[in-house]
Order: structure tokens, then C-alpha cells, then sequence
């Protein structure tokens, strides 16, 4: 088991069964050192603002951060060839006046750091959009390196 | 000509002259073996789910990607330097209850798959925004591996 | 002082203080030659085609690259270390009929073009999206080359 994977016990946190992508792309692709991963969303639908609550979201952003790991492990099988995060993109689906996305995204932002340690700690953007895949509430898009 | 205008030929698609850039910013970048092409807009425009049909946005993400391709061209000169996609990332212009944006940026993923075979592949994002620059329905912004 | 604070002064603008992150994410990270800089709201706020102008937004995303490079400063120490900018994401918080976001991100563009000279110049992508952290009016995100 994976350094990774014995923290996540740890955490009482486990890696489901990967999802495979939802459209003709990759769940990530590596060029070099750098590993993108493909955007996943969260399982949590719904408005931010109005219909979900931030506490919801923030936890949807982490468990989004569990289903982003299932898919890279399926790829390169050992996670803990990843060295460090390197860039978060968090896309929040956000009602009119909601404007508190950075602390939905800590919830992804906290478990990488928890997990990866120093080397998890990473350039963020956290925006807001109207809409998401299939209604999502939250979605990650997470810039690994890699051995 | 090189493979890749060969194939577009034999699909019967054709590379239109470069548009320029519509700001004060490069049609593309390149950094080590990474090309960052800068986000190109569709010429079709509306909200998708309300004025623009899917299939129709699935359309002008495929044409949004030959749009890039031209102005790649004209800098690069040579189509066949590149080695690969690393990272597409799209934004659709969604009305509020639009939630197929992956279906419709499928529309450039699949072209990249046609020309660049096994190495047209690539990590994805799809998600949705209220507006795009000239109202468009679509915007693509991709990440190439160069020679 | 470095060459870029002696061009700044020339154009009669200062770094101010850098502030701290409003999350768990870090001001910026390397990896390799790149230098990944979190995204940053402008301090301007309110929805850009109505509560806030054109002329306004574009200011605001120049003072948004200042609001950058100080924290850029803060963790490399020279800003001569930077070789060059590859890419610009910069988001719009736009009315719904607000369709000029490339003219807002200019701002941003041409004072990195002025400091940077050539090598300032980017890939970029402006987009338009419904709300922003904080309800700020502009959002970047850069991505740096350094030695």
C-alpha cells in the first residue's frame, strides 16, 4: 500500500472505484515531470450559494480531490510517484451573490496539503461559474508533479 | 504539406487563414516542449441550450480547433511539430439549466484524436460560463507537446 | 532595486504590499522554469457591464499584476528572476450582455508587454464568468517563465 493510501486510511478517507471520463479525453496525461490531470466533478449537484451550503460544498471539494487520486492511481498505479501539487483550478458553481469560493476550494486545498505534506502546498485559482457538468456543485482540476 | 493538413484534407476539413489576436497577446507560446496556445472563441455565438443547439456547439468546438491549428501554423510553421495534446480546456457558453458541456467540447476532443492519434489524447476540463468574449458559444484553450 | 522596479517607477506605478493568500494555497509555485502564480482578484469590485465600467476593469486588472509581482517578489526575492510570461488566464465577472473581456484583460497584457519587453509576451485566454471571490470584477491567473 501506498504511503498515500495508508494516510488516507489514517484520515479514515478511501479511493473508490475510478469513474471513468465522461467524454473522449483522459483521466490524465503526462508530459515531462508534470502530471494534468483531467477535470473531475464533484458527485454534490446543486447551486452554491442557495441550494448547497458552503460547509457541503467545501466537503465536495474534497471528496472530489478522493475521486481525482482514484483515476491518476488507475494510471500510473503508484501514488506515491507524485511528488507535489503544483496548481489547483477550482470551478465553483456559484449563485448570484455567493462569493466565497476560496473556502470551498480549501476543502481540496487542506486534504492535498494533509496528504503530500510540504510538497502538497500549491498555486490555487478558485473562480466562480453559473453552470458545471451534469449540475455539479463543485470542480477540480489538479496540476501534479511527478517521478 | 504535413500529415496533419493531409488528414484534415482527408476529412474533408480545410485550415482558414489565421485569425489575428483580438487583444495584445500571442496566438500561441511556446516554453521547453510546451506550446500554450491561447483560447480561441467560436465564430458561432449564443447561450447553448437556449439559442444554440448542442449538436451546433459540438460543431463550433471542432471548428474552434482548426481555428487554433491555423494560427499555430502561421507561427510554428510546421503542423507536424507537434507531438501531442497535453490539456484541453473548454468553456461553454451555458444557459442556466445547460448542463452537457463535456457532449459539447467532445466536438474538439474527437478532432484532436483524428489527427494526432494515440498522442492526440489529452487531459480535459469542460465547464460552463455565463459569457465569452463576443458572445460566443464556445471557447478552446489548448496545451501542446512540441518537438 | 531591480531592472523591472526601475521600469515600474518610470511608469509611475509601486509594488505595494503583498497580501497574504485568502486560503490554504501558497502565492506561487515552481517546477522547473515555470512559476505558477495563484490567481488574484482585483481590489475593484462589482459585475463589469453594469456596476463597473470597461475603462474601470481594465485598470483593474493592471493593478492586479502589480498586486501579483508583489507577491511573486515576496517569494523570490528579484523580480529579475523572471524570464517571461507564457500565459495570461484572466477572468471577467460579467453582466450578461458584457461581451468585451479581451479589452479588459489588456490591462493586464500591456503592462506585462512594458515590463517584460518581448519575452512579456503571452498566450493568454479572457473569459467571462458570473461571480468572482469576494465579488471582485477581474481575476488572474499567470504563469511564469524563471531562471
Amino acid at each position: 500500500m501506498s504511503i498515500i493510501e495508508k494516510k488516507l486510511e489514517e484520515l479514515g478517507l478511501t479511493l473508490s472505484a475510478p469513474k471513468p471520463p465522461v467524454g473522449n479525453y483522459l483521466g490524465c496525461k503526462k508530459v515531462g515531470n508534470l502530471l494534468f490531470a483531467s477535470a473531475r466533478v464533484s458527485d454534490c449537484v446543486g447551486e452554491v450559494g442557495t441550494e448547497v451550503s458552503l460547509e457541503k460544498a467545501k466537503e465536495a471539494a474534497q471528496n472530489t480531490v478522493l475521486a481525482i487520486l482514484s483515476i491518476i492511481k488507475a494510471d500510473i498505479k503508484d501514488l506515491d510517484l507524485i511528488e507535489g501539487v503544483v496548481k489547483l483550478t477550482g470551478f465553483v458553481r456559484s449563485s448570484a451573490s455567493f462569493i466565497e469560493q476560496p473556502k470551498v476550494i480549501d476543502g481540496a486545498s487542506d486534504l492535498l496539503i494533509k496528504l503530500f505534506n510540504e510538497n502538497g502546498r500549491h498555486a490555487r485559482t478558485a473562480t466562480g461559474v453559473a453552470q458545471l457538468p451534469f449540475g455539479a456543485s463543485v470542480q477540480l482540476d489538479i496540476l501534479f508533479q511527478v517521478k
